[in-house]
Parts: structure tokens; C-alpha cells; sequence
């Protein structure tokens, strides 16, 4: 196979991610969200919600990190942040389906990409830590557009949203955290 | 409203995207792909395909406009490339969609957006050239691997696509299209 037969085969393989399904809806609550469209929208909040990171980023490494961060999905599935799973074996599965899905591109792409998604999975850059809070704090946005959402399939109370999920956009992201903190509190609030 | 605030509604606006049709189906033909995750595929098509353009491109930039090109169309609607069409018309409509949507945004982000996008529109520099043979050639690879999607839904022929769509591959992907041409081509010849 030459280098473009590798990278189309790629190409073609990640089209599947458009079928792998989240627990979010689109805003309207039509249907469920996919996780193709799902990268594309956080992309677009990276973009645009940069200015507000506590350090400046590399935004062009921050876009590429969030463009392939879920392709392990297509093996691995989506796994709901209030779902109930082995952490330890949904790593290990993400792990294997990065080998095989990167290793279609030829050997310096894959593991070029193949950084990129460990330093996103690491967490440990300010444009991973940035990146890990956009995805974080994207499904509550959908979730107050649809009225609730995944929080409702869930069963999820404000206690167990600030207990999971707050954190995880407070690291990365301070200042979209204290926009998004009151206005997930209002939506508890409304219903309880 | 703040900036934030301002951010947020242009963010969840964006999110219409998802339920915008296009003419191709996935690539295993199950649904027609909506322009949300055609934005997020071509994107992808870009890093991975970005090594083989003519001269070196600023990557960063170009997903921008990637992730930015389709965004009119939540008020233009898609337009078809083997459709009926007023070309004169539809430009006007996404501008005034482009005057609309990016017009969410705080004032200086907003010009800058619009910006990315009219640098899209008027195909005149490397990244968007690129750019824009990437968007003609990925609906062709969705309809190879689908076995005909829109071609077949528009009856296009193989002169149809040889005029209307190779030379706008070529023009800023010329080793993309050599690739791509043989394959079309065999794919039409197995059909007549």
C-alpha cells in the first residue's frame, strides 16, 4: 500500500464514528448526539473559548488533540461520565483500539497522532487540561438546552454534578466553570 | 450580556449544524451525513492529507476554516454540488447567514471568524485552496465506499464529475486528485 492507500483506509475507518452514539441530545432533544459531530462541536468551543484559559495556548495542537481524541470510540465505544464501568478495562480497551486505528496511517503519522492522544489522555499540558474541561462542560450545555437531558436518563442530582463533573471543569477551565457553575445550579434548583 | 454570555449563545447556535442533511450518506450508507460531522471528517482529511499539498500550509489555520466553512448553512440550508441552484443568490444568503451567525460572537471575534471564513469563500491563498479540494473530495469517497450514493441519487455520469468536480480537486490538491481520478474512473467504468 502506498502512503495516500494508508491514509485513505484511515480516512475511510474513522467515517464509523459518525454511528457511535453519546448519552447527550442535540440541543433541541431531537435524537441522541454523535461523537463525530460531538468533536466537532468542542472543536468549535475550543476556538472560540481559548481567551479564557489561565495560560496561552497552542491552539492548533489543542484543535488537533480534540479532532482525535474520540477515534477510540469507534472500537471502545462511548462511555457515559455517570455510567457504570471498569475504568481500568475501558482504558486498556481505548489503549488497543488507539494501537489499531492510528497504526492504519503509515509509522511516522501514527505515531505522531498517537502522541497527540497521549497527551490528551495524560492530562498534563495546559492545552490537554484546556481541551479535557471543554469536553467536560459541552454535555451540560446540551443538557440546559434540551431541558435536561442525559441528567434525567441518569438520575443525576446537582450534588453528584458538582461532585463529578464540576472538578474536572474547574481544573482546566476556572473561568468557564464559574460562567457555567450558577446556571447549572439555577437548572437544580428549578426542578427540586 | 458578556462576552462569555455572548460566546456561549453563538456555541449553541453552532449546535443547528448537527441537523443540516447533505446530498452523501455515511460511508456504509445506513443515513445521510449531516454537515456537523462533515466538518469534523474533512478537518480530519486535512491533517492527515495536509503533508501532500504544494506548498507548506499553515494547519492551524486551515482546520479554523474547516471548522468555521459550513457554519452558514444552518440559514442557507446545503446546497447540493450536482443540484439546481442559483450560485448568485446562495452567496447572497450565506453572506447574510455569515453577517447573522458570526455576528453572535463579541464584535472583535466575530470579525475575526468572519475573516477565516471570507479567506475560505475566496479561495485565494494556499490553505484555502487546499482547503477547499479537501471539501470536493471527500463526498466522492463517501459515494465509493457507500457504491454510488449521490452520484447515483443526481444521475451524475463520469463526464458529469470529470467536469464539474476533478478540476476542482485539482487545482489545490493536484497528488490528491491523481489518486482519487483512477479510482472514480473505475468505479464508473464498472457501472457501464
Amino acid at each position: 500500500m502506498s502512503r495516500l492507500d494508508q491514509q485513505m483506509t484511515f480516512l475511510q475507518e474513522a467515517d464509523r464514528l459518525k454511528s457511535v452514539l453519546r448519552a447527550t441530545t442535540l440541543g433541541d432533544g431531537s435524537r441522541m448526539e454523535n461523537s463525530a459531530e460531538h468533536s466537532w462541536h468542542i472543536a468549535l468551543y475550543a476556538l472560540v473559548l481559548a481567551e479564557h484559559a489561565e495560560t496561552p495556548l497552542d491552539t492548533g495542537k489543542m484543535l488537533k488533540m480534540l479532532l482525535l481524541h474520540d477515534l477510540v470510540e469507534i472500537d471502545a465505544g462511548d462511555a457515559p461520565v455517570f455510567g457504570d464501568h471498569d475504568a481500568g478495562a475501558l482504558a486498556e480497551r481505548e489503549a488497543q483500539a488507539a494501537d489499531r486505528i492510528f497504526g492504519l496511517l503509515p509509522d511516522d503519522q501514527a505515531q505522531l497522532f498517537r502522541a497527540i492522544w497521549d497527551e490528551f489522555e495524560a492530562n498534563a499540558t495546559p492545552e490537554a487540561q484546556f481541551a479535557k474541561s471543554i469536553d467536560r462542560m459541552q454535555p451540560p450545555m446540551q443538557n440546559l438546552a434540551s431541558g435536561g437531558g442525559s441528567w434525567i436518563d441518569y438520575g443525576v442530582t446537582h450534588e453528584m454534578f458538582e461532585a463529578r463533573i464540576g472538578p474536572r471543569i474547574d481544573t482546566g477551565a476556572p473561568k468557564i466553570w464559574a460562567w457555567l457553575q450558577p446556571r447549572v445550579a439555577a437548572f437544580f434548583s428549578g426542578r427540586g
